[in-house]
């Protein structure tokens, strides 16, 4: 061993202990007669002192030593002069009597501190650096302590994690597979999996009850900020539960997690359908650290208008009608709310524009569409969105899905305005009841809104027949500062309404049987009643660290073409490695 | 819920409850008035009973039932008149009230029992149902057991866990990689990696000190029996260490992993440097269950020579004369040894023949060379072999590793024989100072004996320029019972050695920087010392369950051909799936 003791660890009560120690030299300070080194390793930080007329020789070998050398010492622990409250060492520094220089370093291209000096580009080439910081190495702790208390929650509650394999099957139904042609089966190809799905209901098939894993799964996806080729799931399933009993489960270690990792208590995850995530904040995945809750002025569907009829053509013809009330912003100015209308109005939200309805402290309500709603009409607005004098009402028009969409982002941009959306405050909830298909235009067919193998809730069973695209899904989200942090369903176990449900998306009875085959081999044998859940561990990661980037959490990540800049992946391949592999020319 | 209780819960005390079970029908016992169901699930049986005169109609509907039925039933739980005392619901049953079929079952292609009817083949095919049978159960409860052990005990230690990229450059050193074509960087490939050995380096150089990961690798290999093409390796990293901390630390692991999991205790693991696991065993791991030591009457090296100059010719133009004394088993018939000797000339072990030596109870020594050597002669092998009256000494010829090899393939199948390798004995050891490097004879170099990141023993280090062959690594391995469970080495950290190792090893500058030049940089910014080893996970838990074959301890193992015959992949793609994909055809 190099040390007798890590660089995060002595104390005063080790005074006058002899010590060996290595790491990194942080920072040297050069006082003249004295010579300062900040030695580091992961654990922290400790003071070493070189004194010239103690030892000349060594303090002049410590004078050469370079920013991030790597440094072995012998010494005594001596208690500091000028203490330093920042850190737990900072009442004791080290009397060198020895110095060995480990390994030297080229000065590092960025400051390895934690507010650095280098830009995203730099630090990912040398990542291996970017890692000795420590936010980078705390977010890789913390995820590592996740990982380890939701592995010890599930095992406690019987749950067994199963390695699922990872060279698989294709099948193209979801997002794009990653291939990987087989040398030992020409011409064939496996694919990694975009999840474990149906090895873990192949595992309730078999009788595992509960299964979980914390496991790599891939996607080739056009990337977007913020997505990852390869990612971490949570993956689990269990036999003979209800939905309720799968969210009481995780629910309970989403709060386990946070007393442990945090020290928050949550309350219990209130539950809400899908059908009122839309109604109330246009949005499945709502963040409810705040209110501003839509009110719908206009709703064919629930029988509310309170503005037709004015000569507004606007909203006349406009499906909903829907506002969001801001409490106590009356004072906004004309300019701050331009703003806002100019946020609506860009491409990625499309909305062309913003009707207000100012509250005045003295009750009066203004308007920018006082020409067609007389007092008594706005009044009426007032009441119905129970808003208070100094507040402030937006209001938007159009198709009903799409208004509900673009009010979602100008709450969420209210909301970060207002700084109503603070990261140390957590607020989770279920969303439930979710649509088991959504209409694919192009297509001109249904997809699986979550996937084929989910099951419709039992009460819609009959819609299947008449009219699928109502039937609901036993589908659930677990939703948490507006960020979807994992979903999972009920999931079919009877082979014939699997087969319908392949029927319904289009599958050939063929196709069905290449693909899914296995599985409905499977449910002849006895399938259990089973349904599970799956969370983003690296997007769980980043909540917990209060941070919005995954790749912040992940300790080599790609960037948004899929490249590892740091080893330069992908790259061309020797020929003799494809040599080997009978590969198809790309058909065109 | 679909239940109260699991099918392994209900004991004595819970008598006369009213209690809901679910699970899989396992037997059917009609007695007339009376139907017995055996119902099953992941944590037990429990007796269901049905009585005609209490309740006709349900006792019909519980004849109905077949095997492998899904049931959920509602009953009491009553005594039972004739206990089973093997197994822990056996002192009850229940009187079912209602039962409701969840799922039916076709009838099993093979019986869901301990000894089942199914070969392997059909087992495989249906391995879902083959997940059912209680051993298989336990070999996966026995993994996950284990794994979670592992992570308990090294995460206690300040290892953190932390997950490399699946998706990584390709570098053909070594075994075959598989490969991933990229979409997005076309005519570019990533591979799936056989360790994330620079991944554990770099993570060091960033000052991890501590890693480990339980994590999926892959090899592209010809399959051997027992190999897989995707296995799992218990990867660990540390900085600042020698070669002891690390032997001590995972020594620790695995005596933790024994008595947590099977109760029993380890003395400290014997150390034997690969020269003499050669000398002694013939084999750089050797089964130490048992004894039975090679013993040299011929080794120039060794200055001994006990049967020359005797006209044996066979003797006499040997490089190496060894043997081995079966103790008491100078009973052998001629013709078990015949038996021995045809074992040893089959074309995999290719010896020529054995010689023996018999040491009768009165003393007298019988030989199949009693022609060439003199009873004073044998007496002195006898000796030098420490035999006693009633031992047996077989001896072989020839080039020295080739003999040292067969003597060894004789040595382990006498200890099969004579039942010395008892699957619940473990007898663990290290080996250590491996050489560095082997002598490629086809492609004319050296090849890294464990791979070029190994550091040379400091003591060897000026071998590397005048005999790189005699130089010795600073690695080791674990071995159980002759089985290699992992291996390690402390690692080369300072960057010109690594480049002279790559020199050594046949690479150019070039070849060393396109592969390996972002680990050739980090070591320019402060490498720390660092070592690690890695365990084969699958190969760990097989030794665990007592068994020869890691496939028992994969819930979805792959065949000889890498092929998953349940999910029937690799498989053909879809041709839109290579459309996007620029694939060159292979160049022949």
């Amino acid at each position: 061993m190099y040390r007798s003791h890590t660089c995060g660890e002595l104390r005063i009560e080790h005074l006058n202990q002899s010590v060996t120690l290595s790491g990194w030299v942080s920072k040297i300070r050069k006082m003249g007669s004295m010579t300062f080194v900040d030695l580091r390793d992961r654990y922290g930080i400790t003071q070493l002192a070189f004194n010239e007329s103690v030892n000349a020789d060594l303090m002049e070998e410590a004078n050469k030593l370079g920013r991030e050398f790597v440094i072995q010492i012998e010494g005594a622990v001596a208690e500091r002069s000028s203490k330093n409250n920042q850190i737990p060492t900072g009442d004791i520094e080290i009397i060198c009597a020895k110095l060995k220089v480990l390994n030297e370093s080229l000065t590092p291209p960025f400051t390895i501190e934690n507010e650095t000096d280098g830009g995203d580009d730099i630090r990912m080439l040398y990542r291996y650096l970017d890692l000795r910081r420590d936010p980078v190495r705390k977010n890789l702790k913390l995820r590592h302590d996740l990982a380890q208390a939701i592995r010890n929650y599930l095992s406690d509650l019987d749950f067994m994690e199963v390695e699922t394999p990872v060279l698989i099957k294709s099948t193209p139904e979801g997002a794009r597979d990653f291939i990987v042609p087989s040398r030992l089966n020409p011409g064939q190809w496996y694919a990694l999996p975009q999840s474990p799905q149906t090895f873990k209901q192949l595992l309730m098939v078999s009788g595992f009850d509960r299964y979980f894993q914390i496991v790599k799964c891939f996607r080739d996806e056009d990337l977007r900020a913020d997505r990852q080729p390869e990612f971490t799931q949570i993956d689990c399933e269990l036999s003979f539960v209800d939905r309720d009993d799968i969210l009481d489960i995780f629910e309970g270690m989403t709060k386990y997690l946070f007393e442990k990792t945090k020290n928050i208590s949550l309350g219990s995850f209130p539950r809400m359908t899908y059908a009122d995530a839309m109604k109330y904040y246009g949005s499945d995945k709502p963040d409810t650290r705040f209110g501003m809750k839509f009110v719908e002025l206009k709703s064919p569907e629930n029988k509310i208008d309170l503005i037709s009829g004015k000569d507004f053509a606007l909203f006349d013809t406009a499906e909903a009608v829907i506002g969001i009330c801001a409490e106590g912003q009356s004072v906004l100015t004309r300019k701050q709310i331009d703003s806002y209308v100019d946020y609506v109005k860009r491409p990625q939200i499309g909305a062309t524009g913003i009707i207000w309805c100012r509250v005045e402290l003295d009750g009066s309500v203004k308007s920018s569409v006082d020409k067609f709603y007389s007092p008594e009409d706005l009044a009426k607005w007032v009441e119905h969105f129970g808003a208070k004098p100094g507040d402030m009402i937006f209001v938007m028009a159009g198709k009903l899905e799409k208004t509900q969409k673009q009010l979602s982002e100008l709450r969420l941009h209210l909301g970060n305005e207002l700084n109503l959306r603070n990261s140390s405050v957590f607020s989770p909830l279920w969303v439930v009841d979710f649509p088991l298909l959504e209409w694919d235009e192009d297509a001109n067919r249904y997809h699986a809104m979550h996937h084929p193998f989910t099951s419709p809730l039992i009460q819609d069973m009959a819609l299947m027949e008449t009219d699928p695209g109502r039937v609901r899904a036993n589908a659930y989200d677990l939703v948490i500062n507006g960020v979807e942090i994992g979903g999972g369903s009920i999931r079919i176990f009877d082979q014939h309404l699997q087969r319908k449900m392949f029927n319904l998306l289009g599958f050939t009875t063929e196709e069905a049987e290449y693909q899914f085959g296995f599985l409905l081999n499977a449910f002849k044998y006895g399938a259990p009643p089973h349904g599970g859940i799956a969370l983003g561990f690296d997007r769980l990661c980043s909540l917990f660290g209060g941070s919005d980037s995954i790749r912040d959490f992940i300790a080599f990540p790609k960037n948004n073409s899929g490249r590892d800049v740091m080893i330069d992946a992908p790259s061309n391949l020797n020929k003799d490695q494809l040599k080997d592999l009978v590969i198809l020319p790309a058909a065109n």
